[in-house]
Order: C-alpha cells, then sequence, then structure tokens
C-alpha cells in the first residue's frame, strides 16, 4: 500500500493510517482528513500501459493508487468500468462537437456511490468490523447495503421516515436492518453518529470517512484511461455534499503526480438552484445553509459536508459552477434519453443540464471535449421520469384509430 | 457474414438472409426461421485464444457467430460485457456448492433483451429502415427503445393501456412513440402488426424475427468465456415466449459446431406456476393457452409464440423444465438480495427460484456447477420489491428507541 499519512483539511496535523482514524485527532479541530500517497513509489511500480494491459475491467485495476492492501479481502459485486460514450447526436442537439457522457447508472446498484462503498467494505474487511452503516436516504445507502450484503456484512441503515419507498426497498432486498427515523435529515444523521460510536460499527458516512473520496477518484481514472491518457478540456457533474467532485478532482490530480497526465480538466459544479449552497459558497466564501427545493433528491443536500474540499477542486481546476433549475434537469433528461438512449435520475442528469447553461452563458465553447458524469439510473426514480414526458396516445384497438395518430405525429411509410 | 441461409423450422424450406424476410415464405406455411451459419468457415476465421484476446468487451467481439456484415452500423449504447458472480454465499444458503450467478441486469436498459435489441437495430441498419417496432408491455419495450434512440431510428412501440406506468416512462424518455391501446395484449399485437405490415417499418416482434435470437445467444458466449471454455453441468434462466432459452441453446451449439466446446449444459427452464404453458407442453406434446397469473409480468406469456424452439432446447440439451409459485419467485428475490447483493425482478430471479425447487425435488444435485442467468433489474419493478420485504422499523429520532429496536434485533457492539 502506498499511502503514507493522512492530513487534516484544515490544521494540518498528519495520523497514520489505521482504521480508527476517521477525522482528525484533535478533539477542538475535527476537522476532514485527505489521504496522502508516495507517488514516486506508484509511479516505479507501475506505468500506464502496463496498466491499460490489465485484464481486469473493474477499478480494482487502479488498485495501486486506493488506501488498501494488495492482498485484502475485496467485495463480491463487481465496479467500475462503465461505458464512456461519445454522443454525437446528442451534441449535435446541443450544438457542442465533442460531447461525451459517462454512464456511472451501469455499476451494480446503480450510482457512481458504488464505487465509494466497495472501498468501505474493504477497510472494513481490513479492520475486521463486522457492521458497517450510514445515514442517507437515497444512493449512498443502497450502495452500501448491496456491497455489504455481498460481502455478508451486517449493514445498519439510518433513514428519515419520508424516504420514497423505492429506495427503501432496495435497502431492504439486500438485507439491510432499516431504522426509519420519524424526524428531519438531520435527526437521522445525529441518531446514526451516535450509534456507530456506540457500538463500534464502520462509519460509512461521506462526510466524515475520508477513504470514500479515494473510491470516487477512479471514476477520473477511467475516463482518463478511456480517452487513451489525453486530458478532456471539462468535467462536468452535480454537487451535493461535495464528495464526489472532489474526487475527481483527486483522481486527476493522481494522475499528474505520477506524470501520466500534464493537467488537470477543468471541473464544472452544478447544482440545483432551489438547493445550491456550494455555488454560493463559491461566490461569497461563506458556507450558509440552504432550503432543499429541487425533485434532484440525491443532489438535495442544504448543509453540505464537504464543501470546502469541492470548491477546492473547481478553483484549483480552474473551474467553475452553475446552478440549473428542475426545469432545465428535465429537460436534460428528455435530451439525454432521446438522443443517447440513456435514462437518468434527476441528479444523475444535472451535470448535462449545466453543460447546456454554461454553453448558453459562454463559459464553454462548442469546440471543446466535454466530459458530463451520468452519477445515478432513472429506473431509481421513476415518478421523476414520468413528470419529465407527456403521456402516450391513447386509442381503442381500431386502425383508424391509430392511423389518426401516426398522421398527426407526422410517421409514415418507411 | 458467415450466414448460408434461413431455414423453416416447421417446413424445412431454405431461405436467402436478406432483410425483408422473416418468416417462412410459404404463405401457407409461414413457420419461424433459424439461421445457419458456415461453421467451418468460421472455425478457419477464428479460435477460442484470438477471441480471448479481443479488447472489445461487448457482445461484439462475438462478431463472427453474428448475421450482421462485420463493418454494420451497430447502435451507440454497449451490450452485454455483463458480470458472472460465483456466489457462494448464496449457495452455501441453498446447499449448493457451486452456484454462479450472471447479472444481465447491468446491461444498458437493465435487461437481457439489450442483446436482442441491438441486433435487431442493425438489422434495420442494414435494411435501410428508418423505423423500428414492437409490441410489447416490457423490456423488449423498453430495451428496443432505448438502442433506437442511441441510432437515431424512429420506434413505435405498441402497449396494452394496462402497461405499468414505469415501463411506460422509461419508453418515453428514450422519445419512443408510444400507442397505448385500450384492449388486451393479443389486440395489441395484432394491431402491432398490421401497422408494422402497412408502413414497412422493421419488426421486432421477438415471435417473428428470427435475428432475435442471434443476439440472445451471446449470453452463452460470454458464460462459457467467463467459465474458460469450460460447460457447466446446468444453466437454469426463466421462460417467457421461449426465445431466450432458445438463444442459449443456440449459443451453447454454436461453440460445439466450431469444436470450442464439447457438449452443451442441461438447461433448465423455469415458468410461474401461474402461466406455465412450455412446461405443461413439454409434458403433454400440445401447447395450449394458460392463464396469466403471475406477478412476473416479463414471464406472464398465456400464449408463448416460440414453443417449440424453447422444448426443443430443453430436450436436446437433456434438461428438464420445473415450475415455482409466486412465493418462491419473492423468497428467490430475498435470498439473491441478501447473500450476493443483487436485486432482480420477479422473472429475473425465476431462474433461480427454479434451481432451489429442482435441487429440493432431486433433479440436481448439490455438487454441480450451476449458472442462474438474472434476466432483468428489480428497479424496473419496485412495488414487486416492496411486496416481498418486510417494512422497516419506524422510531422517533430518540437513541432509547433505537436501541430497543437493535435489541430485537440481535445486533450488538462489534
Amino acid at each position: 500500500m502506498e499511502v503514507t499519512q493522512l492530513r487534516c483539511i484544515k490544521c494540518g496535523r498528519t495520523h497514520e493510517p489505521t482504521t480508527d482514524v476517521l477525522t482528525c485527532s484533535d478533539r477542538a479541530c475535527g476537522g476532514l482528513l485527505d489521504v496522502e500517497y508516495d507517488y514516486r513509489s506508484i509511479a516505479r511500480t507501475v506505468d500506464r500501459d502496463a496498466l491499460s494491459a490489465s485484464s481486469d475491467r473493474t477499478m480494482w485495476r487502479y488498485g495501486v493508487f486506493l488506501p488498501l492492501g494488495p492482498d485484502s479481502r475485496r467485495p463480491g459485486l463487481q465496479v467500475g468500468g462503465t461505458p464512456l460514450y461519445r454522443t454525437r447526436h446528442l451534441g449535435r442537439a446541443l450544438g457542442l462537437d465533442d460531447l461525451w457522457v459517462k454512464d456511472e447508472g451501469l455499476n451494480p446498484t446503480a450510482s457512481l456511490k458504488d464505487r465509494a462503498s466497495a472501498v468501505a467494505v474493504t477497510r472494513a474487511f481490513e479492520g475486521s468490523f463486522a457492521t458497517v452503516a450510514c445515514a442517507s436516504t437515497g444512493n449512498a445507502a443502497s450502495s452500501l447495503a448491496g456491497y455489504a450484503a455481498s460481502a455478508r456484512l451486517r449493514c445498519v441503515i439510518f433513514v428519515p421516515s419520508r424516504a420514497p419507498e423505492g429506495k427503501v426497498a432496495q435497502l431492504l432486498i439486500f438485507g439491510a436492518t432499516v431504522i426509519s427515523v420519524e424526524g428531519s435529515y438531520e435527526q437521522t444523521f445525529t441518531l446514526s453518529e451516535k450509534a456507530i460510536e456506540e457500538h463500534g460499527w464502520y462509519n460509512r458516512n461521506a462526510a466524515i470517512n475520508p477513504y470514500l473520496i479515494e473510491g470516487k477518484k477512479t471514476v477520473a481514472f477511467e475516463l482518463a484511461e478511456q480517452l487513451g491518457w489525453t486530458v478532456p478540456d471539462w468535467v462536468a457533474v452535480s454537487v451535493g455534499d461535495g464528495c464526489t467532485i472532489a474526487g475527481i478532482y483527486k483522481g486527476f490530480r493522481d494522475l499528474v503526480q505520477v506524470g501520466w497526465l500534464d493537467r488537470i480538466p477543468r471541473l464544472l459544479g452544478v447544482q440545483a438552484e432551489g438547493c445550491a449552497p456550494v455555488v454560493r459558497a463559491l461566490g461569497t466564501g461563506r458556507l450558509e445553509p440552504a432550503d432543499e427545493d429541487t425533485l434532484a433528491d440525491s443532489i438535495a443536500v442544504g448543509k453540505p459536508r464537504n464543501p470546502d474540499k469541492a470548491i477546492h477542486a473547481v478553483r484549483a481546476s480552474h473551474g467553475t459552477m452553475v446552478t440549473v433549475s428542475d426545469d432545465e434537469i428535465f429537460e436534460a433528461m428528455r435530451l439525454l434519453g432521446r438522443y443517447a438512449g440513456i435514462f437518468g435520475e434527476p441528479a444523475g442528469v444535472t451535470g448535462l443540464a449545466g453543460v447546456r447553461r454554461a454553453f448558453k452563458g459562454g463559459l464553454i465553447a462548442s469546440g471543446e471535449r466535454i466530459i458530463s458524469i451520468m452519477t445515478g439510473n432513472g429506473l431509481k426514480d421513476i415518478a421523476s421520469g414520468t413528470r419529465a414526458v407527456a403521456p402516450p396516445a391513447r386509442i381503442p384497438p381500431e386502425y383508424e384509430a391509430l392511423e389518426g395518430v401516426l398522421r398527426a405525429a407526422g410517421i409514415g411509410r418507411d
């Protein structure tokens, strides 16, 4: 393992990378930690060509960049190796010459969060934990539950009782112990933190655990490799807590550190207008809690817990952030479905909606190479999918009625 | 292309493999066709090692076995390359030593049907069709709509108006023209056939189009390759129309024909008790329409259109068929989720339910190597997922209430 230490991003104090250390040990600080590596040693161990020749198509092919023992037991489910599509038709519809979409909805539990959960479960093995736990209403929870099931770890999930039935079904099918809390998300989170501390479970709250970003960064490795180790102009992604965009930055930075890339692409962070505390903090320098007024539930995070890492990622990459309305998110959902055959959940297509907004606003140019990361499958939120489209034509089983509908739709003989 | 001809499975008449021929041209016969290949030429063109070295992870790596020009335009979405898991925990829970699950729910539109749709859309390109069409309530329709969108082909889908909202949402997101017919599935199908003939669209009704099985057979190629070109004892899969099991048989048979395998595994076809016309026909030799009384909607096919090919597949492989109750299907859904972290729709896990039934009935032995094909993602049918499990524990946001729940569940300190 090439990890040297964990460094507090607030006070700079360093820590040994033992399984029980998750946040800064200085009680007065308690800051988030960042995992540091010996990049010279990594660069000596492996080169791009050797890595490209690996027959392992999962994210474990990038194991040398991960904070895990090379021989540690891994969870059963595969993760990563998702397709990167050059979406020419979609690009043409938007006026963009070189638009690509990475479909993270094809991970085992249907979201990018699987990359983080796979690392969390491996760390739990390394620390001989029997139970993993987190508070979440959505993809992080279902992802952790799936990976824990495949690894036969016990899994305790805390959800606010307003959590959508569908996402709860996924948790229960994976055999998690689901605690439905009659209270706000904040109350649910607090209860989970207390229970985790009391019981000594492994903590997969993304806000706390520094290893999760290390899993998420593998999406950047895959992107770079799928593009033949070249750097795109922009990578666009939705922002909630801030961990995903921070992970993407970390991944590209790792590749620059070992000399495989010469720069980091500009990152476009996208939030929903109705819940954009990170975008505001980028402008004002001050994080203030926001309402959670958007249908993109996976990024409806009024009090993000990782804004510093997210803002650093945007600034250090010379990127920017934009907000989009829920209508623009629905429009992105339709465009992605219609022109690329990909069905994304609202937060999943928010990055694409941001690309459109940024192009219209002159922030990005039509000739630039743009990657939009689609973070979650639309099948997770059929209700929003239904809201995004007009209902179908309904007819009696008679040929004349059909002809009328087809004529109205302008559909004739081939 | 290594196709020699199409042969009618009813009267034996042969046909040229032109795009406009789908069924036997003898009007009095009208039988289904089977695609035939020059296996000697295939064996001369490629060997297993060359194929295994291919960097293409999609089903197109098996292109030499497909009825498509090697340079024909392909749809944008990737297809195939799904994971095959050795599910040790699940096997142990069932008393099986060597159980594997192939997760076809990780195809782009979340079902095995993508393999057929990818071939259909490529054939439509080859014939310069502008429109593809089919009648279906489920996975075939959403799959065709997705692939057509990625290829910018027009897509017309006929569904009975009782079709579940979720599956219709997927179709509409992909921009298909959806005709909701106020009538039975039979009336819907008949209307689609008339419209397809009148307008000259490309016909993706699996009952009719002989090329769809050619796409489905690639799941057998992948299985064999993932097992290091060895043959398992059993391959289990759910049966509706009969095309999927026929495709699996065809795939293994192709590999025997070119000398890459020495035998075909025994096929276990599984139907729901409430709709098992193929199982009955296997016993009596006579196909009689059945009720469609099962929650496994994707295999609720009372009048299957491909029973002959399905029964042939079971007999020629020295396999068998079993039925399972809806309760057994729900139990399989829970077991697969809990012990493997895979969420399947009811028809998706019916093969696994059948493995359990066959093992209990002494048809298969604990030491045999068994592959269960999971045909569709559980996120397509959240309602059934919810029915399969007990609701979560609901508590006020107080630590004492939580302790009570954890004690009752037997969960303590790690």
